[in-house]
């Protein structure tokens, strides 16, 4: 009931990531957070599960393009630049569960240019959402997927963990999509911002660990500070696809990988990463497998 | 065609704000940004047009706040703490209007806690919105305000000065409200997210200039520390509203105030403060007046 999702760009890919929550668990983001930090790229990003220990993760990543002389030339060889960051799935399924090297290694020889999978595999296997009634009143979160192109111009696609404390809905209709239940046995949404709204002072929440880590992959050429820039376009999609996002105990964060091979507006990259971060969320919900711990959303409409 | 917004609170409310956008303008937000800033309160907030030149407009205000002994206690005096952001309208009317001490002293003047004016007044008199095809296919914008309250809860209001590149949109629905028009002529909104996304690199924005400022104002009792989460929930009214924020050339920040006489949950604070903000940002373009310059919400409707 853990995971890991391993995004690869051995050439190396413009990056710059924007950390706003305040549960997040990183690896690596120095360079990523800092405009003015020497390293301009990545190599690979990991997002994993296991909280803090998920960290570890990014070990045969690293060891992985090391071997294959892929990394950020020191001089005295490459090191490979693999910002990590984590979710907490410790109580969902057994809490030693870790997403250790046979795991990493597994989705290192999956790895694919082609269809992927969504739900509740990867660093969202784990995941969980709408955790404003408590852990036992939510709903299975998981990894979403989605990639849009425009004609002529760039393609930019989005990989989001959902591992929200709050809802998530359909970022056109506002409807609910998945989230806190009124009950642990009901299957009616209580939704999170009504329940947080009424929530005085002497509500105390059992920590459960919540995150949205959402990747941008783009093929456009862009700058590190114009990656930035798309960084916080694209935050939109968790504040359109979540219900809310950034709660007190969301860690959220967004990393922007640029591959530089098409000529595109920073603005056309922020426009489509926010619609694709904000489809991938929704996709994450809808395509999720409780593993008949707690309902997902295939649960509902059944 | 240029003004001011003062917000009065002279006793001191614990104060934090989230600078994100990419064209700010601001004085003496340094205690609001640093967690670990010595002072934790404001007396004061102003916005301002006028540019850079509005940040003068705080003047007379810390002058009449220092004449009625309120302010940071030095021991050697009082030295009030009156953050300002300013937003850019010179090119709306007359670029050498400013928001001078005359247009200041007479919002000291009219400062009221009763009903405040919406629209074109204040900081919001010369702001514009949707310029995605160019000033001239824009619509006016403005400053709106809206309040919440929890039955024997907190209250949480928000006033927002809407200067944006992007368009606004009803929050809910998702529907256009005022934004980018198709021509100077048309009265017909092209999207802005649809032109941005068509724009290619060789497309080159006029620099128009372009922020929505936001002051969350809450009688809830939270710490500096929780005001700074008010402010990223907070933003989320601001994605909700404004499509999209945070472009390239918008300098969008949100303040929050709490002047801590009322027990409460941080996330009720936070899940009511995007709301008001959201919906002070669409009362504000549709109370708006284009004083026959360029057309407001009313003028599509008639």
């Amino acid at each position: 009931m853990t995971g890991v999702t391993v995004i690869l760009c051995p050439e190396g890919a413009t990056a710059a990531a924007e950390v706003r929550g305040t549960a997040t668990g990183t690896r690596q983001f120095d360079s990523l957070v800092q405009p003015h930090h020497l390293a301009s790229k990545a190599h690979a990003v990991v997002l994993a599960g296991g909280s803090g220990f998920g960290l570890s993760a990014a070990d045969p990543v690293v060891a992985r393009l090391e071997s294959e002389g892929y990394g950020f030339d020191t001089g005295r060889g490459v090191v490979p630049l693999v910002p990590t960051a984590i979710l907490f799935d410790l109580a969902f399924g057994d809490q030693t569960a870790r997403p250790g090297a046979p795991l990493v290694e597994e989705a290192l020889a999956t790895a694919t240019d082609g269809r992927v999978a969504c739900g509740s595999v990867g660093a969202g296997t784990g995941a969980t959402v709408g955790k404003a009634n408590g852990l036992e009143c939510a709903m299975k979160g998981g990894v979403g997927f989605a990639s849009l192109a425009l004609p002529g111009g760039p393609t930019v696609a989005a990989a989001v963990a959902v591992n929200a404390f709050g809802d998530v809905r359909d970022p056109d209709e506002g409807r609910l999509v998945a989230g806190c239940r009124l009950t642990p046995e009901s299957m009616e949404l209580a939704d999170a911002r009504r329940v947080m709204a009424s929530q005085t002072p002497a509500v105390e929440h059992p920590w459960e660990g919540n995150t949205t880590l959402a990747v941008v992959m783009t093929d456009a050429s862009i700058s590190k500070l114009g990656a930035r820039k798309v960084c916080e376009m694209a935050f939109g999609g968790l504040y359109r696809s979540l219900a809310p996002a950034l709660s007190l105990y969301d860690g959220d964060l967004v990393v922007t990988l640029a591959t530089g091979r098409v000529e595109a507006h920073i603005h056309q990259v922020g426009i489509l990463a926010e619609e694709a971060v904000a489809r991938a969320i929704v996709r994450a919900v809808r395509e999720a497998d409780g593993f008949g711990i707690l309902p997902a959303v295939c649960d509902l409409s059944s």
